[in-house]
């Protein structure tokens, strides 16, 4: 049996629920996966009808907790979203609870085994804190609901993987935050995911902080020596076959990417940039280092074209089928 | 008459030397300039050698101040390199202050209108710092040689475009460094360069410093509200077509890229990354603002591979040639 996904709607207001009708539609999903929306019914109805997007999808009560999953496209509704006090386009703390409850209740189903993967619609941060949600992202609410202390966020496609030692911070505040444990622990989780994925060890390039790596210290305060290359000379005792640190501006040429499969980045936009010039609709975000499989689109809520039927279902579609991969390779 | 580029040969321990041999014999070079190469005319002959590069030059004997320059490829020798006390691969004290002299060479070439414009060879920054010469860079050599105090390093190819607001610093040092002055110079030096250049305004686009442009200043310290934005909106009132802040990541993607002529990059690796992602063999460095033509290739000295006729000559023959270009359009 193809392992069943959870497909959270993502803030309502957003993209997400067309990309949710796009992921029950699609063909290549169905052949890999069951994706299980979860999300608002209402919704999904209402933009299926404005932006004339055909779906089938089986809805699930979720009031029954005892119910059995069809063995088919489905929604599972999640109550408590209300018809009035929002609008497409706009989010707020309405629309941010809502698209919070969808998360926890896929993490629930994911940990009681009744799911085998997440995939996660985009979200708006702002609109969690609105609704007195803490978390800086998708990344934090999962390692928390799930008790993992070693994360990291990676973006995939067939052009450029990249792990992220430090994610969603201020730039200003990176180089303090990187320490040779964390970076140790992002490329043990990169090498840990790849070789399961691939069935062989996979080649790590770690990338330095500074212009020119620093250039011997002269740019930065020697991060690269003090900090980075402690870390990749720790994983090579390990056996993990990595190099680094190297200049951040030439590990992306063509010549090196083809000898990398991934990247271990120090800061979101030194992974996110490259990634998104070289593979913007196809990368898809994994969190590694969870209990359970969880794959995400690696953008965001896009409020100006909610609601059209405009948005660009590739990179969601990516993503259910990455989780569905992933789950069927580790189950 | 094509117009004179003055060619420095930068470290002469590096890829500089094969460099200029390989302009000197560009047909493509030849056509558009007269390149003539500032450096060692006993390094150039024997790496003509040891690297079997055929090539025809003129030898000027710089001693003779008066010498008229011939019309075709010529090498000004610079004296002062001894033969003994380094070696190919190894910079130091000695070609360090040798690649200096090149530049000044250079510089008051062009200075005299002798040539018009210069393309700089690879050069060792900490080659420099061991000489004494606490320049962290060429462009900082050009800026106080030519007493400029409004100069942006860019970096351009066919694909995408890059002009920086803060160049050889530490990342951590950049949030500090940026004020709302310096990014709106960058933007002006950039329009006013590429409107001559292209003979249309050009369309720039400002990246945000943070992930996601701080996201409502969630992450950071409202960089993009109190210190970027308030530059495009002063260059927007002096009629430049610009747009942003715009979240970094997504600056790149196919489409952005279409639309936009140049990038107003917020630090050295926010614009190199994706250029030479994109664009490796083919960008060049250009240094806008000064006096003077300056254009310089985008990589450095290579001494793994120096002297051995393995480096590729196209980011140096497409500077010269940009140079020759530039110097046209504005002569």
């Amino acid at each position: 049996m193809q392992p069943r996904i959870a497909v959270t709607m993502g803030d309502p207001a957003g993209i997400g629920p067309e990309l949710c009708l796009r992921v029950l539609a699609d063909i290549h999903v169905l052949r890999t996966a069951i994706p299980l929306v979860i999300g608002d019914h209402g919704v999904l109805a209402q933009v299926a009808e404005q932006c004339q997007l055909p779906w089938t999808a089986q809805l699930i009560d979720s009031q029954d907790e005892a119910v059995e999953l069809p063995v088919g496209p489905a929604v599972w509704h999640v109550g408590g979203l209300p018809r009035e006090g929002w609008r497409p386009g706009a989010t707020g703390a309405v629309t941010g609870r809502a698209s919070y409850r969808y998360i926890e209740t896929a993490i629930e189903l994911a940990l009681q085994g009744r799911v085998q993967g997440v995939t996660t619609g985009p979200i708006q941060k702002q609109a969690l804190q609105q609704a007195g949600i803490e978390f800086p992202g998708h990344t934090e609410i999962f390692a928390s609901k799930t008790q993992s202390d070693r994360v990291c966020m990676m973006l995939t496609s067939p052009a450029i993987t990249c792990s992220l030692v430090t994610t969603h911070i201020g730039l200003r505040e990176v180089a303090e935050k990187l320490t040779t444990e964390s970076i140790l622990q992002t490329i043990e989780l990169t090498h840990e995911s790849l070789a399961q994925w691939r069935g062989r060890p996979p080649s790590l390039c770690v990338c330095g902080l500074n212009p020119h790596a620093g250039e011997v210290a002269q740019f930065g305060m020697g991060e690269e020596e003090r900090v980075i290359a402690p870390a990749v000379q720790q994983a090579k005792s390990l056996g993990i076959l990595v190099e680094g640190p190297v200049p951040p501006d030439t590990a992306f040429i063509p010549a090196r990417r083809e000898r990398t499969d991934a990247y271990i980045c120090m800061y979101h936009d030194q992974g996110l940039i490259p990634l998104k010039a070289l593979a913007f609709d196809s990368a898809v975000n994994v969190t590694l280092g969870l209990p359970i499989v969880r794959t995400s689109v690696d953008h965001g809520t896009a409020l100006d074209i909610a609601w059209q039927g405009q948005a660009d279902g590739s990179s969601m579609i990516a993503a259910v089928k990455l989780a569905a991969k992933i789950a069927s390779g580790t189950k």
